[in-house]
């Protein structure tokens, strides 16, 4: 379903225009306009999906193949040393537009580290206590 | 296939002990001992695939499925209030261990922003060169 509310269903759809590297059926494939590097780009499913959650099953068995080519392709044609996967869920996540989407960021030699997070140091037995929260829910 | 000398390998294999979350088959799921929240999930694939470029159809069809799985599970046995996936290819994308992992990091109302970049502001003709870099490599 589309939601016409949604700017990334619109753009999905064609119905505003981006820079477009890859569409199928499923999926558009668009330059991220405030790229963090060249090539910066983003898959977006042209249904409309808030997060991954939300998303159907066969949506998301097919993002990480896509996935997977266009990586190929941007290591080949834009001689990127590395890339970054990055997917946002909620907004105290950083996901500002509610239409999932899979960023794909290139990174080059001496390039600025644009991905990094602070790693903490938990105990076992807080370890041990999350690990039992996320099972009980499973 | 398993590469002995893959630590990685090892802990998916149960020969090195983690804190896992989830198993089957294609994959376990542990906590990160270098946790950026509570809750910080990698998921394994247990066969050796370095990074995204060389992990198999089949495998990669599987990832995001898993996620959603454990994500909801994450929101309600955490009552975290997002969650991203972050994925790295390479050193240069801060990738450390040479064995494909995604991961999952629960975000809480009030805490650290983790994960975060500085846009750009690229050019039209920029990215329309860019663009087709990345489609004549495809």
């Amino acid at each position: 379903m589309k939601d016409n509310n949604c700017i990334f269903c619109k753009i999905a759809a064609g119905e505003i225009p981006s820079k477009t590297v890859y569409e199928d059926e499923m999926f558009r494939v668009i330059l991220d306009l405030g790229a963090a590097s060249e090539g910066h780009a983003l898959i977006l499913p042209k249904e409309h999906y808030a997060n991954l959650m939300e998303l159907d099953e066969k949506t998301a068995a097919a993002v990480l193949p896509l996935a997977g080519k266009i990586s190929k392709a941007m290591m080949k044609g834009l001689n990127c040393d590395g890339l970054n996967l990055v997917q946002n869920n909620g907004e105290e996540a950083g996901q500002t537009v509610m239409h999932f989407h899979l960023h794909m960021i290139p990174r080059y030699k001496g390039g600025a580290e644009v991905i990094e997070w602070k790693p903490g140091n938990p105990k076992a037995e807080e370890m041990e206590a999350t690990a039992e929260k996320i099972k009980a829910a499973l």
